[in-house]
């Protein structure tokens, strides 16, 4: 729905008198934030006929691409190509095996022709092998010191301080945020809480499988070189019912990813929020949609209308996109 | 450690003093209250040098036999049962093939001879084939009409008083509290928010694959009729791993299907704490450890003393077993 500028400056008027500190100062006062807001004061406000319990106030959010950056490449791939050429001298067989091959080479054309059974190939073989408190170590270390390579910033200062500033909002309105996302569950884990304010247990990601056993004498979790679950597209709508068992009333992703995600929250009965973040700033950021190897976004985009869903654009309704270097 | 009785009087007639309310009431002022109240003051009480963060306090439970009770046989399996009788008229073919026909005999004894394999069998039989909204109602049609063979109460009745305290004591003192259940994790959810004040996303239990697909038009979870993950013995630190991110501080359980749980929890550095509730009242409840088919307590039982794990005895440490009629 379209309003005038006439009522959106009395509607943010409005607002502003209703709260002497605007929640999400970073975003532009127009449609995408009005929505937002008001979806936000229909569940909350007591008496309201769309009024939701906050038990039942669930929100999730994706994460590549919506709450931090997704280009060039997948952070977590990035981590997976530098553990490659980490641990590439105890593997000389590597230098003659694709995927491996490619990577050494720094020919990532090459890599990206081979698909996802080569990707697959790259985490079982760099992210097992190792206790679950090894391989968050192994995080820390290479986020403290990997810079994203066009910032030259630590990848996590390249999160979208927009979308910081609503999940503090939403949890200031007692919803509880979870993170639904196709990267791996112990790669975010280490972070997330510091970066999003989202604690651990309400990180909902793709797995290895695992196996308890004794080290040492010490009992501990290892991960193993195979893949248990991928927190992707369908996946995401299995991932939040087993882990959350309720179906969340709003969901914030980017891509085609996140589809099924949108669809299962907003088809829900009652108030229902579904928001795609558009990439349409090729100056503050990049700008990419339907033909992007990373975050691909099309049927989103083609349905968003039909389902209601909002769809965010990061050059018209966000004032700043990452948050300013301390 | 043993305290003399004078003691032990001295110690709760201080708790008295400090808290007007005792906060655990229908639990004997004895030494294994005494442990569990000194746990709780040491990793809550800032300035003490085992103090936890709220973040890190997480507590875990066993839910059959620890919650509720699992004689004489597991509330799942009874659910299953009926689930059997009640499908028999559309699968003729099951009055000749096991383990229906065992289970429309009323032959327990040679159900109970047919192995885990067996029950798998009916578990996918009785529990698939359906949403997880349509298998939740089944669940809750089923407990609201079902009675427990002994006592004539509803199955939700048959839960110990004494632990709902301790959720409850253990929740006012800022821990977060897991249930972390071998039975089905959609049997478990509609009702322990009611029955234990235990949010339905803090449950862990074993799954079936489910499957996102659309069902008249609307996108739909399906519950598959084979086994994804199930919950117990080693199971249950990678569940709780895999749901939680962070290593329990206190693990309470009530059979060697807890003993990795507990293990893992006690494992950890700082204050720990690992407690099996023994099953020693045979006339207020049911005296079972060893040879129980069901909540089978042995290695726990052996390893207790050395691995420091307190051993709650029902019969002297619980002044009441089960919570008043309504």
């Amino acid at each position: 729905m379209r309003r005038s500028p006439m009522i959106l400056a009395l509607t943010f008027a409005a607002l502003a008198l209703g709260c002497a500190v605007d929640p999400l100062p970073t975003w532009a006062d127009a449609e995408a934030k009005l929505q937002i807001v008001g979806f936000v004061e229909r569940v909350t406000t007591r008496g309201s006929r769309e009024f939701v319990a906050p038990a039942e106030r669930i929100a999730v959010f994706d994460n590549d691409g919506t709450l931090w950056s997704e280009q060039p490449m997948y952070v977590q791939l990035a981590f997976a190509l530098d553990r490659v050429k980490a641990l590439a001298p105890a593997h000389p067989e590597w230098k003659d095996e694709e995927p491996f091959r490619s990577v050494l080479a720094g020919d990532l054309g090459s890599l990206a022709k081979q698909g996802e059974g080569a990707l697959v190939k790259l985490i079982t073989a760099t992210h097992a092998g190792m206790t679950s408190e090894e391989f968050e170590h192994l995080v820390r270390e290479w986020l403290a010191a990997a810079r994203h390579p066009r910032s030259d910033r630590p990848y996590t200062a390249m999160v979208y301080q927009p979308m910081r500033e609503l999940i503090a909002y939403l949890e200031a309105h007692e919803f509880r945020v979870f993170l639904v996302s196709g990267g791996g569950l112990e790669f975010l884990r280490p972070w997330v809480e510091e970066v999003y304010g989202i604690p651990r247990e309400r990180v909902i990601g793709s797995t290895l499988r695992a196996q308890y056993e004794s080290r040492d004498g010490q009992p501990a979790i290892v991960r193993l070189p195979e893949i248990e679950f991928i927190d992707d597209k369908a996946g995401k709508p299995l991932g939040i019912e087993r882990h959350i068992g309720r179906r969340p009333i709003a969901a914030f992703g980017n891509s085609d990813g996140d589809f099924e995600m949108l669809e299962w929250t907003t088809s829900g009965p009652g108030a229902r929020l579904g928001v795609l973040v558009h990439h349409d700033d090729g100056t503050r950021e990049v700008a990419y949609d339907r033909t992007s190897p990373f975050g691909k976004l099309a049927r989103g985009l083609d349905e968003a209308t039909q389902r209601g869903w909002l769809v965010v654009s990061m050059k018209s309704d966000w004032k700043t996109i990452f948050p300013a270097p301390r």
